[in-house]
């Protein structure tokens, strides 16, 4: 399966600036870019990355650069079958991805809902359908494949649903992610509080 | 399975109060409770409601009142093969409950973690496991699991990992949940708003 990466180059994970340096929020984001293309190429998916800005990839990931926005860049590239993974999931593993792809086999379009109305995951199999990921896109992309007649099919998966954006995220990946980005946390210093009740992470 | 089903009904989600009165807040957890009974119905559990309280419920549903800690109310009446299944799951369906006791049959604990470390489902199959429910309580079910040497299996599932809790969590009712408390939601005047590219809801 070809696989589309998107992946933001400059100033990414900016609501992670209050934990994390501009530096470090680099590299975090390149770990957990990394740890989406292991689970992809563990299920022998072809994975491109679609970058904002060119970059350096450990291992051998294609990379496309087009800063235009993401919807732009990714309907440019639409060539079903085709899937549309984001680079922001690092508790997504190798038997998430081969669920995913699974549950695709006998539908025209395949989501994974991300927390707060994205789209973690996309796999397309019609010529018609096109991607919208601007605001509520789980939404978006179900009203869009009624309207190009594609069957829709979602997966219900926590590890594709969440993906990182705040400090209150990083806590998730403490509690179930094993790869580079939990090793870059925990090198980093943060581990798990609780207070009352809530679990939340410290540095 | 028999399945517990812990319920708070005295003063229910505080966290909801900026949004919803106190009166509201009983009904919201009400209709988040009768939606999870009908999908343990739906694939013939055997649910009891654990309650703070004594409470009707529609439908067949026992109920038995314990004021207890959840932890030394779960742990007094856990009676193993048996589920426990938190009560604020309005998105999980008849078809999630399924996958989650399938899972279960060949392991001695099966878990659905909750957003935030909570352990929003539990199959029990082990004479020894107790669990405890403070604090990041899915880290705590693998720890015991791991001291009374049974086996423990994790379901992925979006569906139940999202227990509502906040005002941000409504809006993943609007996006995907079908059953009473979507409809109650609806009642209320609540609709899905988007700004600056993020979902949130309003009334």
């Amino acid at each position: 399966m070809d696989v589309l990466v998107p992946f933001a180059a400059d100033d990414p994970k900016t609501r992670l600036s209050e934990v994390l340096s501009a530096a470090e929020r680099k590299q975090f984001s390149r770990s957990m870019l990394e740890d989406v293309l292991d689970g992809l190429w563990a299920v022998d998916a072809d994975p491109t990355v679609l970058s904002t800005a060119p970059i350096d990839i450990d291992g051998d990931a294609a990379v496309v650069v087009d800063d235009r926005s993401l919807s732009e860049a990714v309907n440019d590239r639409l060539d079903p079958p085709q899937a549309v993974v984001v680079a922001d999931l690092p508790l997504a593993t190798a038997e998430t991805f081969r669920r995913l792809f699974d549950s695709a086999v006998d539908a025209d379009v395949a989501v994974a809902p991300g927390l707060g109305g994205g789209t973690n995951c996309l796999v397309v199999d019609h010529p018609e359908f096109r991607v919208d990921y601007h605001g509520a896109s789980i939404r978006d992309h179900r009203t869009i494949a009624d309207e190009v007649g594609a069957d829709l099919t979602a997966i219900d998966s926590f590890r594709l649903a969440v993906d990182i954006d705040t400090p209150a995220d990083l806590s998730e990946v403490l509690l179930h992610a094993e790869g580079r980005t939990r090793e870059f946390l925990e090198a980093a210093g943060f581990e798990l509080t609780i207070r009352d009740g809530r679990v939340s992470v410290a540095r």
